[in-house]
């Protein structure tokens, strides 16, 4: 088995022998207010040729909304739109098909820019390497050009500082459930009764109650939706009385260890 | 049993009714990088009256240190000084004791800044929530003050930024464990093969790196200290040879998605 340090950064960290001479920078842009942007997220801004940004065919890009008051007018911009919706799990092989083409095809015509010598900034909603498209577009172009990932305030911080709620603290383990989890999987982890975090709900928010109420935990659950954002709405869930729910919403569940 | 909305800060969010004038924020620098501020926490610190921040005894504030370009020569500085180690379990008594005491000092102290109606920012390394000292601030003051709380890069998106480690994806969970934990409880986590960080390290790192041998993932685990500042460092843990470690280094566990 190859060390994970030849299939990741570490070894070129210091910048490339054989690398060409464009630089890729993934820029988090956080979870939705442009005031937390980081000051270098802004300035790779600043600097940028190009400016990628991805969403769903026919939809505005959440990143391009936060970032939109830094950006330059001499940048050029790349939409990159999803073929499909990104609800789906990535077990579904017709799914992983279409999205891997795509992302084949986002990656080729990044590279050209790179090839050309472009400094192309990818926005991505939060942090780049949590859950962000970015993700695919790196694993295929890390080796073969020069790269740099400025970390973003991701969606579930930004959700439980809108709430003040004290997620976790002292020896507390925290997990990260992505609601496209099957149901008896989604039940048997919150049922260990610690911290969640319960992410892309869309379509899954009934599947997400359900788990919640048949672990016990739903009194402890609290919906957040475009947390930071201006149309920012939270409540506990078992308060909210539809199911209906964008993709980014979030679900955070309490050990409530301050009544301990 | 109360609804969580009585107890964190949803119901009262758009300020308060019988709240006293002081202003209580929570600042999230980051994971050490000053440039990794968010311009919200850039523009708190040049309100502040008061900035407080933690640090042992005897030790500069890490934080502090972060935030120092942007400190306001007006602004009092309020050092908070741990009494003991943070690296012991929480469920040892007289630790849990003492602890208790000294953020009861602390939220005393704050709490006649309040009184006084200061704006009163208290540093955070990384996010104020996740493990951060605030929270225990937080929870003896929510209820008494208008808080505000603005979200920081965690110290492990610093890191897996860093290390250019596209950690999660897709339906993976991401767990975070406290390195504080049993090694037996550290080892079954261990052996779920999902992506994983472990914070905390210190002292903890030699029963950190047995856990992960035992559970066959120590070829996946790649050690950070310091990450995203001056004296970063970064590498394998298997090619680490020594077991020393800051208390704030992190050891990202990853499942290599981007191979299979």
């Amino acid at each position: 088995m190859p060390m994970i340090s030849d299939t990741v950064g570490i070894s070129s960290i210091h910048g490339g022998e054989d690398v060409k001479a464009g630089l890729l920078i993934a820029v988090g842009v956080g979870p939705g207010d442009p005031e937390l942007l980081t000051l270098k997220a802004v300035r790779a801004l600043e600097r940028a040729d190009v400016v990628a940004h991805f969403a769903k065919a026919g939809n505005l890009s959440n990143a391009r909304a936060t970032a939109a008051p830094y950006l330059q007018s001499g940048a050029q911009e790349l939409p990159l739109l999803y073929p499909v919706t990104t609800e789906h799990a990535t077990t579904d092989a017709a799914y992983r098909s279409a999205i891997d083409h795509f992302f084949d095809q986002a990656a080729a015509t990044i590279a050209g820019h790179l090839e050309a010598g472009k400094l192309v900034a990818v926005l991505s909603e939060g942090d780049p390497l949590f859950f962000g498209s970015y993700m695919h577009i790196h694993v295929r172009l890390m080796s073969r050009f020069r790269t740099e990932v400025i970390p973003g305030v991701t969606a579930m911080s930004g959700c439980w500082s809108a709430a003040r709620l004290p997620i976790v603290q002292g020896d507390d383990v925290l997990t990260v459930l992505p609601g496209t989890l099957e149901e008896p999987e989604l039940v048997r982890r919150l049922r260990q009764n610690e911290p969640a975090v319960v992410m892309k709900l869309g379509r899954n928010l009934p599947k997400v109650r359900r788990s919640l109420i048949a672990s016990n935990r739903i009194t402890d659950a609290i919906y957040v939706e475009r947390g930071t954002m201006q149309a920012q709405r939270m409540m506990p869930l078992a308060e909210k009385s539809d199911d209906v729910a964008p993709y980014f919403a979030i679900v955070l569940v309490t050990n409530r260890w301050w009544q301990s």
